[in-house]
């Protein structure tokens, strides 16, 4: 299937209902408010399905194109969804189309444009509003500008190939405001949560000649800065910039005597290996378990148990 | 004068000294190591002069091109170095030609070409080089990496527009390995920059409720984390991070009573008047002074001065 031919689907049909993946990134909610936005352009009537898990940082993006109360629509587009395990409970329906980047996507759609090649959902969205309308308009471009740069960590993960730079040039050609954008998603954070940051990396605990990094979040150290969950998302990240580090353990103190840990590898060591010995499972690459003790002595115990997986 | 005549200026010349700037950052070395080995495979001799204050962070990016001892040259190319008194203390010659980005240029040189409008130098370079030769080798793309991606904050400061990210395109295409360099210059830092950065972060002081943001770095934090002077780099950028924050000032003590200050707005207050006020100046972005005083006594003269600019 082309996107040619997806374009002339869609502007056969009426009465979009948009659908957004679970635990909703930049990426879901952009592609799915540019297709809003570029189908409305189009004569059609295009919404958002609710998605309660939609997030403040997130919330302006979609905010415009959000379905009131009631409706269904009659024709439904999945965006950046690859699996129906991750549709927000709001939609039962079949799904008439589906756009996606996701290798693990499961065919779950009547239709199905699949390019596990593109580092977001939004470069295709975008290709498909050109076919659609030569060009994208200066919301749209936000909008994409958004799921392409969060996707691709402003272009510094490793899934950046020239195609996501191209589409960026496209995009800030065509007006996204990626000074305002990049600023309000990466460049700026809560005092609490730099602050909560600062512990963690003034703290940090080494092994093996720095091969291992392990930090430790007490809950002293979350109420000392005031921290909200929101503050406290993917600390696992912190250790693994260590240069040098091959196993990342992040230690976060639950309550008294209980912890959560997470593992982060590089690759030369399975972290869900590391994380079984104590119950847990995970993923090659990141794991997580949970173990009774204090922080200082969870951090031990994961420090000399990471050491022994050490090749 | 345009970029042609640059380029044909270039292959007409042999025996190219090519100066960096001071305090050597990607973009000075990257720009001329690609420059360096454009002239060569045009069959010229060309080297970089000696410049002492490369650090290991870019060293890999300027070795293969520095210039044996006693190697004089006769056409010096200045890359991205605005003035003569950025000059590295190994050059005392005239300048015959200077390709440059920096609105600050004082045309010292006896050719000058001057594109204040791009985002680094290194793109200014890649345009040349394709007017030289067609194309970038990948060695050449790797080095205009290094300089494009580091003058741009990894595609993140205000400066990145659409020429920035076709330009990373087209280096990409070209072999650059983006997802190497990337994780090599901006996704892992030494333990003791995470260090310093944790102490800075964890300490940082608030004024105007949280409007303006002082960063007080001490020799004694430094010496505590052990930290060298390539982790010292950009420090000024931190305080900036905080949410809410209008002006960002660095207080780096230098010696026991004598502290480098760094002033940084984002648009509303100009930082160079407030930078003026201590013998200092810059851009309305982007400042500095020098103050005597102790951290402690230097970080509130700044914030107090600093109040007075907020509207």
């Amino acid at each position: 299937m082309t996107l040619t031919e997806v374009s002339a689907i869609l502007l056969e049909k009426d009465d979009f209902a948009v659908i957004t993946h679970r635990r909703p990134d930049g990426d879901t909610l952009g592609s799915a408010a540019a297709l809003c936005s570029a189908l409305r352009r189009a004569g059609k009537r295009a919404y958002i399905l609710p998605n309660p898990e939609i997030t403040e940082r997130y919330a302006p993006v979609s905010d415009p194109f959000m379905a009131p109360p009631g409706f269904a629509g009659r024709f439904a587009v999945a965006v950046d969804v690859a699996d129906v395990k991750l549709f927000p409970e709001s939609f039962e329906g079949a799904v008439d189309l589906c756009i996606d980047h996701h290798p693990s996507n499961t065919r779950y759609a009547g239709a199905l444009f699949l390019r596990t090649n593109s580092a977001s959902c939004a470069q295709i969205v975008l290709e498909l509003i050109e076919i659609m309308h030569g060009t994208v308009t200066k919301e749209e471009a936000d909008a994409l500008y958004v799921g392409l740069s969060t996707d691709t960590g402003c272009f510094m993960y490793s899934n950046t190939d020239a195609a996501a730079h191209t589409a960026a040039a496209k995009l800030i050609e065509a007006g996204a405001d990626a000074a305002a954008l990049n600023h309000l998603y990466f460049r700026t954070f809560t005092a609490s949560r730099l602050a909560l940051e600062g512990k963690i990396m003034s703290t940090l605990r080494f092994g093996a000649g720095g091969r291992i990094v392990v930090a430790c979040v007490t809950l002293d150290m979350i109420s000392a800065v005031g921290a909200t969950e929101d503050d406290c998302d993917d600390l696992a990240a912190l250790a693994g910039k260590v240069k040098g580090c091959e196993i990342a353990v992040t230690v976060r103190q639950l309550t008294e005597d209980h912890c959560k840990v997470s593992v982060r590898t590089n690759g030369t060591v399975n972290a869900s290996d590391i994380c079984r010995r104590f119950g847990g499972g995970g993923h090659p690459g990141a794991a997580g378990c949970e173990l009774d003790g204090s922080p200082d002595r969870v951090c031990a115990v994961l420090a000399a148990a990471a050491a022994e997986f050490l090749p």
